[in-house]
């Protein structure tokens, strides 16, 4: 996605070599206008699969599965907590995630309530880096026999391992943008194939 | 907001004697046409004010502001972090929060690239108890020098302080729904004005 590509260039910020902050428009500040047309295009890529939900991950998913829902005729979102709450009294599914970006474990937590075996789940993520959140999500919507009709990921690290990881449980991923290395602090994308 | 009122009383659930679960619309599941019926009813109560950004907390508020934020034109949304991560390089704007339904003190962080004291900020929450999260976001905004122009809140509890205080610093409150009570597992709201 072209006006993506072009916004990363401009405002993203690469930290070491394997972490791009995209804060300005994304992740601590959102761009309300570039995410419409992310939805846009997570609705045409995915317009053929019979959705039920769109199913993410506090914190910065939420926004991005929110404008994308709206192109879904407003189909509901569900994003899944982390850690546990003192309020979280339902029966929950639960999966394990290492955050790659805090270097640090938590769980992904879903109630029960709301997935089923007759949802058919697009999961949305802002990141996809070693695939692990995207991973438990899926492990999540296994859990309740939902179906996962697809990955919709913002911006794809292309060069660490989630999108093999993710494509080898056979589930299609679209990346709007798809990152080919941040060595030596530049933004390279991978060609188009 | 009387839609608001009806899907509460419908969905809502009462635990113990101050906290009301809405996770099936709003706090894990979230229905867009209710949201969307909640940003208009914002834009409504704020259509007067000089606004140049929505300003709220991850996670429950990041859906609400930016459903909000679509009635004004796509305005920015910023949402304040909470506690310290790995990628938070930037000078910030800290607010100490003590989280009346998780029992635990965190910190609220907004990056000052993202504040200025050009800003005029209606501030965006789901729900208003003791008031520490609005609390520590009007902090934040004074830090920067900007303008806290009103805060919107989906559900008050009126019974607990969090309204009084933040009246007291000067800000104008409007809540969509506000509880008189939560006794004996019944939602009751206030009476009109």
């Amino acid at each position: 996605m072209k006006l993506l590509e072009e916004r990363i260039l401009k405002d993203g910020r690469v930290i070491g070599k394997d972490v791009l902050k995209i804060d300005s428009f994304l992740n601590q500040q959102i761009d309300l206008n570039l995410l419409e047309e992310i939805g846009k295009a997570f609705h045409e890529a995915f317009s053929d699969i019979p959705l039920t939900k769109i199913l993410t991950i506090e914190a910065s998913g939420i926004s991005v599965a929110v404008m994308t829902a709206r192109e879904f005729n407003n189909c509901p979102v569900l994003f899944a907590k982390k850690d546990f709450s003192r309020i979280m009294v339902d029966d929950v599914y639960v999966a394990p995630i290492h955050s790659f970006t805090k270097g640090l474990d938590y769980h992904a937590i879903v109630s029960k309530r709301f997935l089923s075996k007759d949802d058919h789940i697009l999961i949305i993520d802002d990141f996809l880096g070693n695939g692990d959140a995207v991973a438990g999500l899926i492990k999540i919507c296994r859990q309740a026999g939902a179906t996962v009709e697809g990955v919709g990921i913002v911006i794809e690290k292309s060069f660490m391992r989630g999108i093999d990881r993710i494509e080898n449980k056979g589930v299609r991923v679209v990346s709007l943008a798809r990152i080919a290395s941040l060595k030596d602090g530049k933004i390279h994308f991978m060609e188009e194939d």
